[in-house]
């Protein structure tokens, strides 16, 4: 028994696809400062939208780096009022060689639309957007509660804007919870919300030894090599079995409850089937005596991303460098402060460093993880939407990954969030042919509105 | 008393350096395949010339890689013959922002030519064709001995396509010595002649995790990381200290004799000078109980100049990437054979490959270390050429750098090299700010007209 919204949306299928795809044509990689314009445009595109849609206050907020977009609709007293959430800003396209179809031409192969930002996160930006269209055709113009909308341009860089916008527009940004669209269903057909994410530290190690950088022939066994310090340092941040070496890192560390373990275990997920399907790699790896999902969802773990540095075109070349540097990125869990840890581990570096060798350490982000409780309206809402689109019992699950504003909506506005995200497990998130499964982005659209209708009765 | 050739070199010095500057124009790069054409037009520019100073059957000869030139002169019946050796490629001029002019505009500044290839080598491979010239001109249209030239444009590479012609062509290139011009004097106003280089093999592990590149929010803990791989592989390969630890490394090693370890002690060297102007570190590196000199010419040492894979631009991307490799080299002394030593340094990398991890090594050169003697007439008269041109004695030194042809021309050849260089220690070889200083460039032309004339007599 379909709404008129819910009508409205599945006769507008085709039309809300195609506005995707002018959005995913925008190539709004935040952290390269060539695509700064780019970002600006895609920020212009979806502010434009929510005004057509008929959101007031629609603003394009400038910020020290991507600008944040706000919007509201406030008429609906003594409902609810919804804050939400997605970010319209890409990772970055490399390695362009890997890509099947040109990563901003948005293309469409198997009912997945290919392209950077698919599914992460312009496509579930736009069923937030689409829904609130929707609900307004299938409601007169108006909705059924009151909607907020805050959309940022650097989830890929570390968010640093809308923490301080947060921080500084709480009246502003009050509600009764917040909508965030960024993660993923558990399986394909099966309703997943998202009650766990993961913290994150990123770091850049940068060294120097010499002046200048030296030929390995005339200088090799005098002068200090930086690329190989970052090897003899990084070498023992890490032991073999991927437990974190930094002393006192482990400390604090919160371990899931009992339920939520036996709940993880009754998931469909096979470890050999994620391996050779997702992962694709010869074995699996990380601390034994943990599963794969406790061991992505709820331990923390090091990753080291590139090493910048001396010579890494084709080919050969003897040198020495002078500057080398290494992103090293900290996974948190639970209960670990990242400024206590990003404290452990610059100590810990600097001890590891070895004479010769200067070291900087740049931070890039930094945030805590997050836990959401299950026991409020929303999420009970949310629940029931997603049944009545999926025929199916929601399942919860946490997340590996790190969206740092849903622990400031907790702590500085004080809102649950609701995650629902669309995203499938092989949707190569940050790789290349990144995609978004068509009907998900459909029933995503679907789940929302339900999700409002319920809410604002 | 200035022999007529001298007179001539003398009066033609701003035209030779302006040559040169034609063939520095040219960024011969011969490991970039994008400057394929430019390293063939440096091989047209120096066969051109060597016809027009009155050189014989010039040819560029085509190979696998990049051109060799070969010329000759063979009109002095009775008198030696000379291979003279150079080469026109030369090494990446990356990191461009460092250069203070480009690298592919020569540049004079402080009596000195600043530019990629200026004394690595161009500027000494011109010192000989320059010589040469001035010799025809001196001695009426013929030379004082039997010349023939090959040049290659493959040294900063590896050397494959010569190395594979002086096997095929003993004969053609059959000779009495070897004049290489490719070193550096100790120190400024001192005549040098090296006498012992040391040997190189350079490889790059490349490694493979999963098929594509991850999240590490999701896979972050389950993954396996060939960057982390490649740290864990290379922290392994060399101590803290500077010793090597592949199993079988320093067998065969042979150390120099006493007397040469006398004569080092006598030369004018300052370790903490050399830390502060020419290396610019903090502390000096290697291997406890033994000089910088013999660090450096004598000892081997192990290296990594690169680590190509996952993100390396500015910034922050949360990525486990699918592949990653490292450039690792390693300088061999006298006695241990590039081979065996490579097969240690495979079986080790295999054996400290952690599981989940493919890995492939590519080798990009091998050539043994190589000592040369001293007492034969050809060193006997270069050293009294230089003492002419310097007024003072000659010292011999080694190299810790690798020009493999010296070890092909005496192994496959039979030819004693007498590697007469013009460099200085502060030449920034394979950096930035390469240069030449020009007074040394005049010096080398006159050192190699006096040199020829001496065994012409």
């Amino acid at each position: 028994m379909a709404s008129p919204a819910v009508s409205f949306a599945k006769d507008n299928q085709q039309r809300f696809l195609g506005e995707l795809k002018d959005l995913l044509r925008i190539p709004s990689v935040s952290t390269a400062p060539e695509h700064k314009d780019d970002v600006r445009r895609a920020a212009d595109f979806v502010a434009n939208d929510l005004r057509r849609i008929g959101m007031e206050n629609v603003e394009v907020i400038p910020t020290k780096g991507h600008p944040l977009i706000y919007a509201d609709w406030l008429h609906a007293p003594g409902q609810p009022t919804v804050l939400c959430y997605a970010h319209y800003d890409v990772q970055p396209a490399e390695p362009l060689n890997e890509w099947i179809s040109p990563p901003f031409e948005p293309t469409e192969r198997n009912q997945n639309i290919y392209a950077r930002g698919a599914v992460d996160d312009k496509g579930q930006l736009w069923m937030e957007i689409k829904a609130i269209e929707a609900l307004m055709k299938g409601h007169s113009g108006k909705l059924p509660l009151n909607v907020k909308f805050i959309i940022e341009g650097e989830e890929e860089v570390g968010g640093e804007s809308i923490a301080a916008y947060v921080r500084k527009e709480k009246k502003k940004l009050s509600a009764d919870f917040a909508l965030v669209c960024d993660t993923e269903l558990f399986a394909p057909n099966l309703p997943t919300l998202c009650v766990g994410l993961r913290g994150l530290v990123y770091t850049e190690i940068e060294a120097q030894g010499a002046k200048t950088d030296l030929h390995s022939g005339m200088y090799g066994g005098a002068a200090p090599n930086p690329l190989f310090a970052l090897v003899e340092i990084i070498s023992k941040l890490k032991d073999a079995k991927g437990r974190i070496l930094v002393p006192g890192f482990y400390t604090k560390v919160k371990a899931p409850s009992k339920d939520e373990l036996k709940a993880w275990k009754r998931l469909p997920f096979n470890e050999e089937h994620y391996r050779k399907t997702e992962v694709g790699s010869k074995v699996l790896t990380g601390e034994p005596g943990y599963s794969v999902l406790y061991r992505t969802w709820a331990r923390p773990t090091l990753e080291v991303h590139g090493m910048p540095g001396g010579f890494v075109a084709a080919g050969a070349k003897t040198v020495i460098p002078a500057r080398a540097s290494a992103k090293v990125s900290m996974r948190l869990v639970p209960n670990q402060d990242p400024d206590d840890i990003l404290k452990r581990y610059t100590n810990y570096v600097k001890k590891l460093t070895p004479k010769g060798i200067d070291i900087n350490i740049k931070v890039y982000s930094k945030g805590p993880a997050s836990v959401i409780s299950t026991d409020n309206r929303y999420v009970q809402a949310a629940t029931e939407a997603m049944h009545d689109v999926f025929k199916k019992d929601t399942v919860f699950i946490r997340s590996g990954g790190s969206i740092p504003i849903v622990t400031d909506f907790q702590d500085v506005l004080k809102l649950p969030s609701v995650m629902m995200g669309f995203g499938l497990p092989d949707d190569n998130l940050h790789a290349p042919n990144e995609k978004f499964h068509i009907p998900n982005f459909y029933r995503g659209i679907e789940s929302i509105i339900r999700f409002f209708e319920k809410l604002g009765k």
